[in-house]
């Protein structure tokens, strides 16, 4: 068997969501601050009946429902998440209670985490065990969810809610490329979670800033070192079709993909130094200054804006609806560009990927569409299903995600959220309760 | 290449440890109900200077110095855990400080965990990466660590600390038989972490005692079904030499050995009826019924009586010693077996392995001694080490852990424990401050 990959896809999210626009106007902040400024259009959220481990099984359920794959034919799931609900037992362990029905209880793998970087961990490590020897012939799942909140503040506006959970096999119509994927793996507090009581993170807003960039620099130059290694030829951006990055905010990615060409550009590869001509006067400038020149962002976002209309911008539309997904960002965006536009285009063509995790886990590789993608694309109707969410006011997002404190990290709560279906959809996974001693029952909202 | 394995391994725990029987009688429970009860006799305990990433970066650095292989050299490191610190900047990402000065920042891999099975899961993610086509040619490292308290109590006396770090590579000394692995997981609430606050656990200890049971017996019957789809004959206590278990405290380790016995009378292995006459009284008993019967477990302990002596007891020196060190509590194990009686005699042999983790992830796999490992015994000095400890009063521990409460999971608070050598040893590193943000500083002790 060869060719392993992802042959499947599923995307979950909550039902309601917040209008930027809106927000904007709520916090008292400038128009566009939100909307233009940092690329958000709609963000959706969850009230205290949804966690970590409702929305991985709504996932996991709904992947393996569209695909018609049985519980009996998994041999492996692996959970992406840097959202806790507990401190021992994995979510892995809550989507047993799927495949127990079937009597399937031999399914490897457990919870895999670092900040955003955990989905890709995970999908990592389910290919190394399909190519293993240890493959029992069997389909493996990837799950990545979170629920990204943010105490009231000016990052409020960049969180999120969100599952994507991926069927991985032999045959598959997306099979990452072989030597063409380097690391940088370093110790930094950019994002952190050290309150472990709140489910509020803290951010050092700059740090992050430039050390995604910095990541992404590294792991760009550590595919060319990777792929002279193979006697393979340099990875240009002419190279690949399409470039998905993990989004904590459209708009970084956007200057992340001035960055890139940036890079192509001191790389001296073929055509930047016409295509980016206005970068030119960049080209000497110390390394550590251009991770945070204002300057150079700005004239490597006007630089690269044909790129990002091209090959970025499409693979953006969860993002831009959902907001930040932490771990399910980048595979959020793989089903974003899978939806946009027609797949039958996609066949044949390179997906350059680059997940990013603060503290800070980084990774780029490449994908190739080997095989249609029309009927993952159909089953996934991504599209749709965000257009056909229920719009909830500034006011309520807010007084939900107070609600979600009085039971964050806490045994022996009520729970305030609504279990109607403006609020939980027919089929979707839901938190019944939360005992005295803090063991978790969950339901799923019948299908009629 | 082939023969992918571990070729070097290491083990880390505090310098302090308290006597079982002292602590008896400091807790006034009857004189061997720790000892002779649970199968205890010390048990090591750090101070708020040492943390799940402090310990980790002691033995990762202490594996890699003694194994003489550079940074440069490790291409994954895969930390598992189950004690956080922080809920979203990984163990690992603090491990790439030892790697910064070495210029490598390439290393795939980040944290994983199931209560006490990541260190089994990084294991099998890093296997099989280095069977992978993604893999560079380099080493993995595995780091399964953790700080193992409870709240005063019964269950307090069952703690521990340490860390196990693994170098894997090719051509190595023990190797992972092909097709002999099987997992059994479940949704289950034995063991949880609920109060995100707390560094304690809740157990539900009758509960995680008939859940280890269950786990082992249909891993055990797992790996039987693997073997037949791959042809081989049914894996029988017989045809290893060694067998190794997780362990909670050493009493459930006798007591498991007694229901793997059970389990080869039940599956008619040959001479089974003769060696465990005392169990054929069991024989009929309803499965659900044999995992919390007290007669059986009392007759089976009698009818291993020889098989644990021979097979698993070389195997508990440290877990009697060190205490509970949930995913470093196998690899500790390994490390005891290697460390007993003449390792010359470990060439050749086979070990059967149990790893459990409630919630619940278990697998069952064997590991072949295909070359010497005689420089690995020697390299752990692990019996040595062992009895060079310090020891420290009831009291002593108790107000240690009290300290530790201060300051778990909060930030800028003041650390109490002393860096003295009688409690931190030169060449290991401990925890210097929390910073007002919760970010951790970390230095190593001189070595003179």
């Amino acid at each position: 068997m060869t060719d392993f990959g992802i042959t499947a896809i599923e995307a979950y999210f909550p039902h309601r969501y917040v209008e930027q626009t809106e927000l904007e106007a709520h916090d008292g902040v400038s128009a566009g601050k939100y909307t233009a400024g940092l690329g958000l259009r709609r963000m959706a959220f969850a009230s205290d009946r949804e966690d970590v481990n409702s929305i991985a099984l709504t996932a996991v359920h709904s992947l393996l429902e569209k695909a018609g794959v049985s519980y009996e034919q998994v041999g492996r799931l692996e959970v992406g998440t840097e959202t806790l609900v507990d401190k021992s037992k994995a979510v892995k362990t809550t989507l047993m209670s799927l495949f127990a029905a079937h009597g399937n209880s031999d399914v490897e793998g457990v919870d895999t985490s670092n900040a955003c970087y955990g989905g890709t961990s995970a999908l990592f490590n389910s290919l190394a065990w399909l190519e293993s020897s240890q493959w029992d012939g069997r389909y493996a799942v990837v799950v990545a969810a979170d629920v990204a909140v943010y105490a009231p503040g000016p990052a409020r506006c960049t969180g999120g809610c969100g599952a994507v959970a991926m069927l991985l096999g032999p045959d598959a119509p997306l099979v990452m490329e072989t030597g063409t994927r380097a690391s940088h793996m370093a110790d930094t507090y950019d994002f952190w979670k050290p309150d472990l009581a709140s489910e509020y993170p803290e951010v050092d807003g700059k740090l992050s800033i430039t050390t995604y960039y910095d990541a992404l620099d590294r792991c760009y130059a550590g595919v060319q070192r990777k792929r002279v290694l193979r006697q393979q030829p340099p990875l240009t951006l002419d190279a690949v079709d399409h470039i998905l990055m993990h989004c904590p905010f459209c708009k970084l990615v956007q200057k992340a993909t001035g960055r890139l060409a940036y890079n192509d550009l001191l790389n001296g590869v073929e055509g930047a130094q016409e295509r980016y001509a206005a970068l030119e006067p960049f080209r000497a400038m110390p390394r550590e200054e251009s991770l945070s020149s204002k300057e150079l962002e700005k004239a490597s976002v006007g630089a690269s804006r044909e790129l990002f209309e091209a090959k970025v911008s499409p693979g953006l539309h969860c993002a831009r609806n959902v907001g930040n997904t932490y771990t399910a960002s980048l595979y959020a965006c793989l089903a974003s560009l899978l939806s946009a536009g027609s797949p039958e285009e996609l066949l044949g063509q390179r997906v350059l990927l680059f997940s990013y995790g603060s503290g800070v886990a980084s990774s780029m590789f490449v994908m190739h569409v080997k095989r249609p993608v029309d009927a993952l694309a159909r089953l996934l109707d991504l599209f749709g299903r965000l257009e056909r969410r229920a719009k909830a006011t500034p006011a309520e997002f807010s007084a939900t995600l107070a609600d979600r404190e009085l039971s964050y990290g806490k045994v022996g709560v009520a729970l305030r959220g609504s279990i109607a279906d403006d609020w939980i959809l027919p089929g979707t996974f839901y938190l019944e309760s939360i005992d005295e001693v803090g063991r978790r029952a969950y339901a799923r909202k019948p299908v009629l």
